[in-house]
């Protein structure tokens, strides 16, 4: 039987919890948590010996395997133990390594999903992501990579496939995102969308397009974490609709 | 203050659920539920008059115009309405027409997001979607368009952008798909796997490659609906620790 689970905390509101998160966090003996993960939801783990492991901007390498180093440690002092990560702990959420260290030294875990950042800004937005019609993909992509930079996305390839794309913690890279894009033959009018802290009170959204939402993201200066959403499911209900009649 | 409320019910596991799904059932007067949405997740709803309008396979715009009716009809009728819809509202859930039909009529609704599908079949596999070093994209197509037949994907475009595909309903259009994959330049021994029935007691995996997996599927002949993984990030643990070491 499992005594490691690496759960998903979801998007950030404490009610987007799972029921099964909640169960397991209310069993928990110790819990590994990201810097991210709301405090009310922490209240879900009243026994538990909170470790803050995570970091708000950025992660080294040396931290990952201080967390791993810790993951392993207290499973094998026979603690219950939680890795609460947030939103899904297989969307970008750097499980592989932690689950590497576990299988490595023969400790079992369960994952446990979590709702993803991407689903619970399109609630807000009140947009599918998949609309019919206009998207039949939907592709998340890694707004950073190595030391903070770009990573070598197939910018064509991702422009040609149409449909919804989502950048993941791309608030930084915005401006070099958007340039390869447009490079990549997106049309300058593409409707794109930036949710901070999406679905919890401080939620904001700026709304522009794949040439102008850089700089109004930069005028707005958002502190949390920021979700990108491109796309033509993304264009006003009114435009929207404009947009749909002409058959494009 | 909104009274109708569109859920997402997570992939199956009643324990999937939100906090905020559970406490919103507790309180709803009418349901209107998916049939792929298991009978425990209802018993959240006890006061709840249940109306299932969902089909297993396939819909037609009929029966979305009568969910639409309804959806409308109840809320006129002054009732506390949850539209409850398998995985989460805003994938591949049809959502926009329950939502335009909505506004259309001027009734307030809030969205609540749920865990989709990919996810929890990544973590029952214990693999992340987005493996560093192997996938820096996430990539969710639907299966099939109108008619059951597929949609019109850029399948070259899907190839090149590399990282992993998850196909939503995929089952009947999975040797097409395949076909497509395959023509348009993806290596015939790429990691698929298919899952079916994600997050519950019934769940069952098939592993192959593209160019295997949907000989396995028809053998296996699954009944539930199916979801189907392709990608580097799919290779088994060893295989992938090789593959890893080869630096491909």
């Amino acid at each position: 039987m499992a005594r490691v689970f690496l759960i998903g905390a979801g998007p950030g509101d404490p009610e987007l919890l799972t029921l099964k998160a909640a169960r397991l966090l209310g069993a928990a003996e110790v819990v590994l948590h990201d810097s991210l993960v709301d405090p009310r939801i922490l209240e879900a783990a009243p026994r538990a010996r909170l470790i803050d492991v995570g970091k708000r901007c950025g992660r080294h390498s040396a931290s990952q395997q201080e967390i791993c180093r810790l993951l392993v440690e207290e499973a094998l002092a026979g603690h219950v133990v939680v890795r609460l990560k947030g939103g899904d702990p297989m969307v970008f959420g750097r499980a592989t390594e932690e689950m590497e260290a576990l299988r490595a030294h023969g400790i079992g875990f369960e994952v446990v999903p979590g709702v993803t950042a991407a689903t619970a800004a399109a609630a807000t937005l009140q947009v599918s992501l998949t609309r019919r019609g206009v998207s039949r993909s939907l592709h998340f992509l890694a707004g950073h990579g190595a030391e903070d930079g770009l990573p070598a996305h197939d910018w064509v390839a991702l422009t040609r496939a149409g449909g919804t794309l989502v950048v993941y913690m791309g608030g930084k890279t915005l401006p070099g995102l958007a340039a390869h894009f447009i490079e990549a033959g997106m049309a300058a009018d593409m409707p794109a969308v930036a949710v901070e802290d999406a679905s919890l009170e401080t939620q904001a959204v700026m709304r522009g397009t794949i040439a102008s939402l850089p700089s109004l993201v930069e005028a707005a200066a958002p502190r949390g974490p920021l979700l990108v959403l491109i796309g033509p499911a993304m264009r006003d209900e009114t435009v929207l609709d404009a947009y749909l009649a002409a058959g494009v």
